[in-house]
């Protein structure tokens, strides 16, 4: 975990001796099960966690049912609005759909971090930007795409999705009532057969 | 200009006199016309625009039609994906909503400024951070929102955008038709002349 942990790292910039080891020692590591929660609606916390092992789900509660509005996996930071936001309530919920297994971080003890290694900063910086490349990805499919065309984007950009988590979570995010997500693989099924 | 580019930034951070200058130095005005494009599809550019003046829209064509999915006024970062993949063709559009006024800046002159003042890496986190927050907002309420819901929700955050912005370009951003728009605000108008 620790080799993993640091080498997600070293992806951004060539890390001396002394930044992996450091980056090994700040590493928290925690582990949940199924079902466990890594944060409920109207809990305020500061932490943020990467994913070492494991998946979790981002839903909101819309009026009882839960509109899930994102996924993550391995090699991926578990960033909600929460983060940004600290002393608010936390208006989303994160589950874990597997067990799993994080490093738990946070605001704190990343700007310590920094002080003692400026570079930090600069791969933080290229994390959120990175992170925040997706979301915009994200959004602006959500403007212009129709739920066809949603559905063949996340199969294409996160095929690793679909075989991790059940279809109504898939249909959810994608904006569709599970039906209609049926429809659209039955259509898309179809059309493939019929040019093979 | 200069003053409201300097006092932007000591927001985030109480300046030294040094860091002000700099600031000032690094400034780059640009004036465009109502309409000129700041960006266009399939351009490649890594300029970024801090909006001194003006307005900007950020569009995005589908099948011959325009989606809105944007807008910047004074004090906001025109930050699009195209920032974030700079070499790669930008897939959005940046028009002018009026006579806009920008300072450009890219990563490169950025990079430079960082090495200079490290504390201008840490502004630059907490403004890629409060603009990420923004856009999580926006993309959860496309989630989980009706589009009365998004309505009433820009109305509240950023109230101004009706005043500079034609309608059918907002019911576009909201992910509705210009009628549908229409029968919002005549809904929500009805409702609330009935409260009164």
């Amino acid at each position: 975990m620790v080799n993993k942990f640091v080498k997600y790292f070293s992806k951004f910039e060539a890390l001396t001796k002394e930044e992996e080891n450091a980056i090994a020692e700040s590493m928290q590591l925690k582990s949940f099960k199924k079902g466990d929660y890594l944060l409920k609606e109207g809990q305020i916390s500061i932490d943020t966690y990467f994913i070492l092992e494991g998946a979790v789900r981002e839903f909101i509660n819309v009026d009882g049912e839960e509109k899930t509005t994102n996924f993550f996996l391995e090699e991926q930071w578990v960033i909600s609005l929460n983060n940004f936001n600290p002393q608010t309530p936390a208006s989303t919920n994160l589950i874990c759909l597997e067990p799993t297994t994080v490093s738990v971080g946070n605001e704190i003890q990343a700007k310590k971090m920094f002080q003692s290694f400026p570079r930090f900063e600069t791969i933080s910086r290229a994390i959120v930007e990175a992170d925040f490349a997706e979301h915009k990805k994200q959004l602006n499919s959500y403007l212009t795409d129709s739920p066809e065309q949603r559905y063949l984007k996340l199969l294409a950009s996160r095929p690793d999705i679909f075989q991790r988590v059940p279809q109504y979570q898939i249909a959810s995010y994608i904006g569709v009532k599970p039906e209609s997500l049926s429809r659209i693989r039955r259509r898309i099924h179809q059309e493939s057969t019929k040019g093979a």
